[in-house]
């Protein structure tokens, strides 16, 4: 598999929300294409197709893989490549002789099914009516998220994963893949995720998409391409950089600095605090670039996620992990999904017999950390791989 | 000063929001009678009324008078009384042989300047237009909230607080008022509230302003009373839901519990978790019955004050403030004002040589603590008085 690997289907989405070549697209019809791929919850999709990017070369005898399942709002752009040489969101983490070393590994990220970045997802066209699903496509799960990307790899011809790793939603969706195909997977790295959403943060995510649909241009899910419910995702991305990122970071940062006066409109209740400026730049850039649909559909595949549905309880569902060994990563200041999440997870597969290392990182940079310490995360996902 | 004392005017808007015989209302006209009602930031108001309730008598010596300021959100009702025996927002903490003493004590509690149950604020008639005032009132801050308590304390012929309190908001104002009229109190009560914004509070509360602005029904400020900014406001209070409470407590009263199946309407993502439900229901109480401008006005108040504003420094601020003791209450689950800010209320305090009590409580309430954790608070606060 190499990056000049044959683009399998071009998605009709694919100029759309800076998809560009180096995005691979695997169309994969069916359940092994022998009937629809069935969802968990009990919906059916004709067709999926999964937008993946890899880095690095398939080893002869295929044991190199390594998975990456994304936060709910990338692409699988996680690193540049010859073909697309933006940096992509996990650039420092991902490229020869780096942590996640593609000297050595064959790495793939993909979108994840339901995503708006070149895999299937409400955006796409539903065969049957000719038009975009909307909130036709079927109930998503993050279990529908992992199976899809186990697809994408039978597709390859990869049967055994080196590793499956994720942050945030990824690391559900990881978790996911563990649980439902034990004996195809070596190691598993957990970052900033849960084994099941608690209240709080359920309730910031069900907030975010209260105002997304409570945008007169969401229109009950049938909004005009042409006319987004703007307002309502740029309102939502700000509550969820709000969840992503620390109090401490933002006081050491902005304190309460002004935005300089002639920046300013003269209208009133306008951006007056520089981390106001900040919320406002980061969502801007965010709004656009992202299908609401698909967001209300994987927000809500995080809230619904819950370990304890495979096997009655959280210890039983992790106890059905059967990796040589696993790396559990929290932050300190995620308020998100709070370290006392992550140390479950290593907790839980501690007592059914795995091989664990837990990092509780004292990052002041919250749920994000994982994005942008650099400092803090790359020589415990080195010592990883070292090990 | 007994229960029965004369309303000096009924507002126009007294039959709204819930306000009832037991509010009484004093006319401040201009600046003890001279001239406008001078704002902070250069407004003025020709007319300001203030709307409060009282508990208890004033002595003849008048030494006995305490001044409660409230949070954001609630009106001069702390607590119930013959006019009005509804349970007032502090309904445990004030009244006879309580907490704040009302056979000991007169407890007066105002409405703040700019809200919206009696007290003059957007809502309120402006009589330049005889319409009312909307964006057009002059901007607001805390310290103009601190200044029309005083002006009331003036008209009701008392010359000097024993106590000033407040919470949160209140708490603010409480500062404000210590450090405009040094010498005009002896004892100063700050709950859950902070000598300045900090980022994240700023964050939080600017979004929420911005969701408010975003609803279509708000037009600029200028819409129809009976159709107002609602959905706009609903998602407000829940973001302010949010950040009020704290994740353990969710957890605990909450965990994953679902809304039962026949609660359910069937529509596409609706509410399906307990603490949506929560959510909804808490929010729904405050839409209809709190002005969108008025919110809007008085959380920004919020993100402008700063101690520092008062000598250049916060140190140097809180040196101004002369009075015998105080009492500084933070609650370490508190997101929105983080105990961190509360003790540096008491160490300002201690270093300018003032005598100080600082509790920090460990409750799980987060920052409406003192609303509902009537355990930890009561005896802190009665303990304060006892001394």
């Amino acid at each position: 598999m190499s990056e000049q690997a044959e683009i399998r289907q071009l998605h009709p989405s694919r100029t759309h929300r800076g998809v560009t070549a180096a995005t691979r697209y695997q169309t994969l019809i069916g359940d092994y294409g022998t009937s629809d791929f069935v969802m968990r919850r009990g919906g059916r999709l004709p067709e999926v197709t999964i937008a993946y990017e890899s880095w690095g070369e398939l080893s002869p005898n295929k044991d190199n893989a390594i998975l990456i399942f994304t936060g709910l709002s990338a692409s699988a752009h996680a690193a540049s490549s010859d073909l697309d040489p933006r940096p992509g969101w996990w650039e420092f983490m991902i490229g020869p002789g780096k942590a996640i070393d593609t000297d050595r590994f064959f790495v793939l990220c993909v979108n994840s099914l339901g995503g708006c970045f070149g895999s299937t997802g409400p955006e796409s066209i539903n065969p049957a009516t000719g038009k975009p699903y909307g909130l036709d496509f079927p109930e998503l799960t993050i279990e529908d998220i992992a199976k899809a990307g186990h697809h994408l790899l039978h597709e390859l011809g990869i049967d055994h994963l080196h590793t499956v790793i994720g942050p945030s939603m990824g690391g559900m969706s990881a978790l996911a893949y563990a649980l439902q195909y034990p004996d195809e997977v070596d190691y598993l790295m957990v970052i900033s995720a849960a084994c099941r959403s608690l209240p709080f943060a359920i309730a910031i995510r069900s907030l975010q998409r209260e105002i997304i649909r409570c945008d007169p241009n969401w229109k009950g899910g049938h909004y005009d391409p042409e006319q987004e419910p703007e307002s309502g995702m740029l309102l939502a991305r700000k509550l969820g950089l709000v969840s992503y990122r620390a109090a401490e970071e933002w006081h050491q940062r902005f304190d309460r600095a002004r935005v300089k006066k002639e920046r300013r409109k003269g209208v009133p209740f306008e951006i007056e605090f520089e981390v106001e400026s900040y919320l406002d730049y980061n969502a801007r850039k965010f709004v656009g670039n992202f299908d609401a649909n698909s967001y209300l559909y994987l927000s809500r595949a995080m809230d619904w996620f819950d370990v304890a549905d495979h096997g009655g309880s959280v210890n039983a569902g992790l106890a059905r992990i059967l990796v040589k060994k696993a790396l559990v990563i929290g932050v300190t200041t995620d308020i998100l999904f709070p370290v006392g999440q992550q140390q479950e997870i290593a907790e839980g597969l501690i007592k059914a017999g795995r091989c664990v290392e837990f990092a509780s990182i004292d990052s002041i940079n919250g749920h994000d950390a994982f994005l942008v310490d650099r400092e803090h995360f790359c020589p415990v996902v080195s010592k990883f791989f070292e090990d």
